[in-house]
């Protein structure tokens, strides 16, 4: 499904078109989100209100909605911006974070997702929380094993989605016709606040220069996980990750990507 | 009260337990909180929508109100989470920022501490603007004086708190039978926005594994101190700082606690 | 209108005084303003309710209000802020993050402006559409060519800001009476999120020490410049610049600041 040639690729698209990545996210990430999508090439937006979400939506060449600090107004928010986007049918990338964790959260990813998204990507867990709501898979194992997992994201992509990205030590990428899995990454990932939200804002970037969700959704996770295993290299802890993983995302040169990465 | 065998001990506790902690706290600080939360080994979440709050603080090991931007809904959210942290007798620990600056901020603070706090982490002057609020403190010195904080972190004690840190050059930690002292720290911890509420958060952590809130909340402060001499010698202002203040935390070592840690 | 003698005098000002500059801004840079602000010798403070705002106003040395994440309730609390800051003629800085994206932005943007404001920062197509949406303006030119701007400055001259600020690759500053032009800055400046709304913090700041809005605009505009060569100077990528950034505006020396102020 991918290569280190078509990774290449779309970095270079996203340099060359710097496509507008309308967020609407949580304010724990805001920052780092905003931060990498420039790294990358791409120009974030951040608006939430629902004065102003469809029209930003409408220059936008991709939706993130993610929801980390959800509130109702932001729901409402959410919604108004994902029909311009599905009216304009550029993509929506959807991050359930903390689906399972509380039914608020869990009730929305489910709206959002039934109304139709082109990603959705989250761990393990928040995937089969997903999938657990969205209906018709009773017996979605709690242990957050990668089969379980996959099962879960299967049924997603009947109720609605593209496809679907289960990150973690592997990712795994899913759509109705490919599959794909990604072992880039390093354990410092998970120490960092927002790689996660990150990783799914970056997809909203690669979405918005190529129409393949799963293909566009892979290099991402590609591109992340190099920056990581970079980042790792250069670094002594979870702080300095942080700056050396934004510079890693900024000087990504594509002899690295070529010898770094890992299809498996 | 406490011990580099202590803080040695509820480290390690942290790291294992990676107790789960609730922060309803404020944009400006949300990202650095999460990753030191992280980075000691806890697990952060932020949530503040009335809609989810309870159900967060019912699977949270602590609770954590930073009053630092507030507005209506979130006062409201944190009236619901605390109330059930009380009922399943988790800590709760209130970070009163800038009580004293506005009516509003000192008024809601004196009612989250009017309802039982197992901690309250403050500056001299939030303590003593707290506490001239809650009453009965008329002369509380503005001064700003140890003495007078000492004294008006005593009403505290009267008025709700198990247990209260007034931080500064040295951090005193006071319960009704305990009292400790703490010189760790460098002068470029105020410089840099929001270590304060990211001590409230580590305090927060070292409370979901520690009962003792006077001890955990001196554990916290050690720790917070010790980091911060130790990112202080690995960087340029305040700037380089953040960074190895994360790292500093994330491997921390027994060793170093031991040598480091200044009981006063 | 400066000069490194006047900026170096004001720099020092700022340390001494520690003016309390009262920011309502967007969420995305609520951490780097506050820590650029603090790093300058400034103390920031972030309110945004109306329950308080204009008690926060009433203590503040300056007004910073962003529009970069809005919505109506801090709409309203910006309104109620302003007119305080303008009863006790304290000074008031607006940048119009987006205008001319949103209608919703340009809208509040315009009524901010129209209040009376004593300075406005953008860059030039915020400039523009501001000057646009605020009447008069037929024949603003969208190619954002810096004559192009200056004229639309002007307009905003008539239209309430006492001195504009087009920021760029070269930074112009306006007022009835006065113009300078500032060529410090990087190019990757533009590479890390939020630099722009820090370069409208720092105004703040030194709108807060020198009434002369022009000439403390200019200022602003030379720290930031010149922080950003060091800093560029000391970093890989976007990532690291931030932390050296901030560590250049904490570390900045009168004889740096002689050297490297480039008056065009």
């Amino acid at each position: 499904m991918i290569s280190s040639a078509t990774l290449i690729r779309d970095i270079g698209e996203i340099r060359r078109n710097k496509p507008l990545v309308h967020n609407i996210t949580n304010y724990v990430v805001m920052n780092i989100t905003a931060n990498a999508l420039l790294a990358a090439g791409a120009s974030p937006v951040m608006a939430h209100a629902k004065e102003e979400v469809a029209e930003m939506a409408s220059v936008a060449g991709s939706l993130v909605i993610n929801i980390g600090t959800l509130s109702p107004s932001w729901v409402e928010a959410m919604e108004i911006a994902q029909k311009r986007a599905l009216e304009r049918k550029i993509p929506v990338v959807l991050d359930p974070v903390g689906a399972g964790a509380t039914k608020y959260r869990t009730e929305v990813a489910v709206s959002i997702l039934s109304r139709g998204v082109s990603l959705v990507r989250g761990n393990a867990s928040e995937i089969m929380a997903l999938a657990g709501a969205a209906g018709g898979t009773k017996g979605v194992d709690s242990t957050a094993s990668s089969d379980a997992a996959t099962g879960a994201a299967k049924l997603l992509l009947e109720k609605g989605a593209q496809a679907v990205c289960i990150s973690g030590e592997t990712d795994y990428i899913i759509s109705e016709t490919e599959t794909c899995s990604i072992a880039n990454g390093h354990p410092m990932m998970p120490q960092v606040t927002g790689l996660g939200c990150t990783a799914t804002a970056l997809c909203g970037a690669f979405l918005a220069v190529n129409k393949n969700a799963a293909q566009a959704a892979a290099h991402a996770m590609g591109m992340m996980g190099i920056a990581g295993e970079i980042a790792a290299e250069k670094s002594e802890g979870p702080g300095s990750f942080v700056p050396a993983f934004l510079d890693a995302l900024y000087n990504m040169q594509p002899a690295l990507v070529a010898q770094k990465l890992k299809l498996v």
